[in-house]
């Protein structure tokens, strides 16, 4: 049997886990692989860390670039991470040097998978990221082969774990966004600093990914609509529930529409508002196949390592091929809008002082800017705190939701910006 | 841009379809596929039929095995279904003649699949069978690609949309089995014999080829343990309701654990109690993703010509390979075995006549099979109907609830045999 030599740089939770993985089950990945799978070389900051298994016979690097000096490696993994930096020379000098690449960083992906794809093409090697978005879920193959053979209109999901736990923590327990989120950092579901998850950088990574993909576009990162779960109150998600609805994060990017990564009311119907906890989901619609969604860990060493290995086989087999599904010339450029934003309901929130008159002139607002009331729920009286008036609407337009708000903001007796909230209802995704 | 040229053998439902949507998106289709997609050929009963589409330029035959005759044709699409008969015969004939085969016959497969993936190989082309497994669900590319890295312990699923529409509608609208059949017969939602689905015989065909991938054994298909929904009652639907579970059929297979199609309680926490009326689910898990679920259309024209789509672009591209991951010969013989089932929970009813001392009779059987009762619940005292006992029991191995049962469908004051439902609580499929 012929070898596969790979070279893995960055030995963190998933470089290791990795590592494990290919040494403890050699025979078997390799019998898959139809190649024998052999470690030549791996890079990590600190050589003398005890990581679960022995470097010998492996070639050890503090600095990753060094492994490129191998004429043996036939694949680099990196694992590094970081938009640009070392992690992108590293790629752009295996795949010019000839050798594949598989890579989990999706941060890079994003902001630089077309020129990669294109230098892997230009050099008859591969770059292949399954593990860069939700490693448990083959989402990246399922839309790109499994998927092939549609027109895919919507592509949506759950995408970062760690907003999904602490919106589901959130409403299972009742409480509120920071005792949350200070939970799920003591438990190492959240980052000291979690900004880039908590913000929906992370998922809108992820899905920038899948959008170019699904709709075989240059999508340009920066064209991407991105909020997150920072202001997040437990208010809303109890009137979400009251109201039938769940509150997600959700990244959702529609054939030649907007792609935004926001927090969304799912319909308790929606098999999306099911998934809880750190699980990933990712939902595909599209012709012929109507839809389809899988859910799955999305982080962790273990689901991204299985991502990994499927990309190591894939190559080794032969069966890895253009990362978007076609060649970076054929993909057209970029259609994704926020103009064409296809109308849909709105959650208001809105605080006010319990005055006469107050509804009548938040209604009035609401009708000049072309918006009618689905229901509306209002809690009672209350002599000191604020009113709440929690209002659904019909479809409308995004910009009409969002001057309404502006005003609606300013208005007398209106305690602050009001909480605006698009909702997904049954059968959205289907 | 060079083509692969196509035969089509059955134009039924499917086989239309998939031709109306290579030409109506030949271009983007061919695209993707790296070559120009050509029908050349097609075979069915009745060439005067209306379909939809033109068939100038394309050779018409009644008898599929002309299409053999044509050394332009590359890839076969059969389309005729059937385990053996002409179905087999033109697989066969068309992989000895140097010809890929994409097929969604699941009959074929589960009896035939290891011989047919053999002739492929040992002819140098490829056999694909994506749309026997749950059309609208990559299930195969996701185990044999996507999770190639894993050691996969259970694949379970709902794998028969009629049977889970039957089984959806009993639930919500808390009918009997035979009025929910004649009206998913007249939807056409089942077959006017519907026995292939009913008794569980279809969803095994899935859960064979699915196991066979996922353990990578050569599955004999007389090993799996088969039962269907033919002898549902509404009234344990009610019940599993009541104890927090849903009712499903399910195939379920362990690594070297046993094979089965049968009803399930699933409970209402689990991911796939959520998945009702005609959709399909497949659950994988295993080391290292831990676990996975996908969920969508397992039939119809859409979903399964959109696998089919997804096969021949792979093999355009050249990205067909093994058809269970590996080569036949290096499949194992199979280890999966009804011995060494382990050991769960199960739900049992028994209908008695409410006289003293059947509960205590009851109960010393379970004792003497060392059962021992995790919950009990006994309806109201009934003069002329059957009380019903149900009982669901701490774990135990299959052999002793059997037994028992068998031992109490004797006993004084018991009306009938008990009904018995192995159980899949929280967390079984994760």
């Amino acid at each position: 049997m012929s070898q596969i030599r790979i070279g893995i740089a960055g030995l963190g939770v998933v470089g290791a886990e990795t590592v494990r993985q290919i040494m403890s089950s050699q025979d078997i990945l390799s019998q898959r692989a139809g190649k024998n799978l052999k470690i030549v070389g791996v890079s990590a900051r600190d050589e003398t860390k005890d990581r679960g298994f022995s470097l010998d016979d492996i070639v050890f690097y503090t600095d990753p670039l060094k492994l490129l000096d191998h004429d043996d490696i036939d694949v680099i993994v990196e694992l590094i991470g970081g938009e640009e930096g070392v992690a992108l020379s590293l790629c752009q000098n295996a795949l010019r040097g000839g050798k594949h690449v598989i890579t989990a960083n999706k941060a890079m992906i994003a902001h630089h998978g077309f020129s990669l794809s294109k230098l892997a093409e230009d050099n008859n090697v591969t770059l292949q990221f399954e593990a860069a978005v939700a490693g448990g879920i083959p989402a990246i193959k399922i839309l790109r082969e499994g998927l092939a053979g549609n027109q895919i209109e919507t592509v949506a999901g759950i995408l970062n774990g760690t907003c999904n736990y602490i919106l589901s923590e959130m409403t299972s327990s009742k409480s509120a966004f920071l005792d949350v989120l200070k939970e799920a950092q003591n438990k190492g579901f959240a980052e000291a600093d979690p900004s880039f998850d908590i913000d929906g950088v992370d998922a809108a990574h992820k899905l920038a990914i899948l959008s170019a993909i699904a709709f075989e576009q240059k999508i340009d990162f920066s064209s991407l609509s991105i909020s997150g779960i920072r202001h997040v109150s437990d208010i809303d998600i109890d009137y979400a529930g009251k109201l039938g609805y769940c509150l997600k994060l959700l990244g959702i990017a529609q054939r030649d529409g907007p792609a935004e990564v926001t927090m969304a009311l799912i319909s308790d119907d929606e098999q999306l508002s099911s998934v809880n906890g750190a699980l990933n989901a990712v939902s595909y619609s599209g012709a012929p196949v109507k839809s389809s969604i899988c859910i799955g860990p999305g982080a962790g060493a273990g689901p991204t390592s299985s991502a990994i290995l499927a990309d190591l086989i894939d190559i080794s087999r032969g069966l890895a091929n253009y990362a978007y599904g076609n060649p970076i010339e054929l993909l057209s450029e970029q259609k994704l809008t926020f103009q064409t934003s296809k109308e849909q309901c709105y959650y208001l929130r809105i605080g006010v002082t319990d005055k006469p008159g107050v509804l009548s002139n938040i209604s009035a607002v609401l009708r000049d800017h072309g918006l009618s009331i689905a229901s509306m729920i209002q809690n009672g009286q209350s002599e000191d705190g604020p009113v709440f008036l929690v209002l659904t609407t019909h479809k409308c337009a995004k910009i009409d939701i969002e001057q309404a708000a502006e005003v609606i903001a300013h208005a007398e007796h209106v305690l602050h910006s009001p909480m605006v909230i698009p909702i997904f209802d049954r059968g959205f995704f289907n």
